[in-house]
């Protein structure tokens, strides 16, 4: 099977996490993982312009061919969700500059594709993570084990590449992939 | 004064509008203002792409040092305010990624600037946009005109290129511009 790399990242106007995998056959090696933190930043825009260089340098230094993006559905307020939208456009738009593929999940996706568990914590997120990716990671920063379960989650999609977004049944997943379910 | 070329966007998931005016002194040329039309893009990312495209084709052609943005503070729904920000995250990085300076308008403070009231309809700020740009616009295209109000409205600003938003007070924008109020 081909060798697919893949970059996760879990968009946000603060801090951006980013996790970039290496899969072939049935590994998944973590590259790198990590946060792109923009509270020192200024100003709204010098944080845009942060975030869309730093996705950049990371695909121009890792050549991952598939973006997957933490998505949520909702959120507190439309303010926080049109600051979102603009994280997410930004790192959409750095991907899209490269010829990637987009695949969107939402947070409760993530969850259960690692996990099996839709409202798992954060932490137990990042728990099931590392046996997983058979490394040990620093799980505090929760900003980084969140892109790396993006990108985790996005290589366990049969359906990939298809720039579009799709959010498949729980039910087929398991039966797809019936070592998954703990 | 030294002349200004500002590059005025109503951005949207579907339709865009763009206006690019060149102010010197007390003059403001309309340079170009039409639609960026995405509706036939099959997918959201081609959409997004085609809409930094194209941008960033305007910026290279006119080479405008000013982003003028229309942004809403509310909307329909979360869903929108996402979508929402997503084109104007791609509009703003497109434009950073020239060095732009970039400010941010409501549609209200728009209408007021060009109109004198914030609730104008947009044939309103269209046909009072024709009379101070001295040109005939085609009225029927809202979204066109909308990117050309919003670039005409930056051009009245005392404060510019702080790339932060900024609303100043209707009460000194008439006492510092006497002319504009009808």
């Amino acid at each position: 099977m081909k060798k697919r790399i893949i970059l996760g990242i879990d968009p946000g106007t603060n801090i951006s996490g980013y996790g970039i995998v290496e899969k072939q056959n049935n590994n998944i090696e973590v590259k790198t993982y990590g946060i792109i933190d923009l509270r020192k930043q200024e100003d709204l825009y010098s944080k845009i312009k942060k975030l869309y260089d730093e996705v950049t340098k990371l695909i121009e230094l890792y050549s991952p061919t598939e973006l997957a993006i933490e998505a949520p559905f909702y959120g507190k307020n439309v303010q926080s969700m049109l600051k979102l939208g603009r994280a997410q456009g930004v790192a959409i738009i750095a991907s899209l500059n490269f010829g990637m593929s987009i695949t969107e999940y939402t947070p409760r996706k993530i969850k259960m594709a690692i996990t099996g568990n839709g409202n798992a914590s954060k932490e137990q997120v990042a728990m099931l993570l590392q046996s997983i990716v058979n490394k040990q990671l620093i799980i505090k920063q929760y900003d980084a084990t969140d892109a790396l379960a993006v990108a985790v989650c996005h290589c366990y999609q049969k359906k990939i590449g298809t720039n579009n977004n799709y959010y498949s049944d729980w039910k087929d997943f398991i039966n797809k992939n019936p070592e998954r379910k703990i």
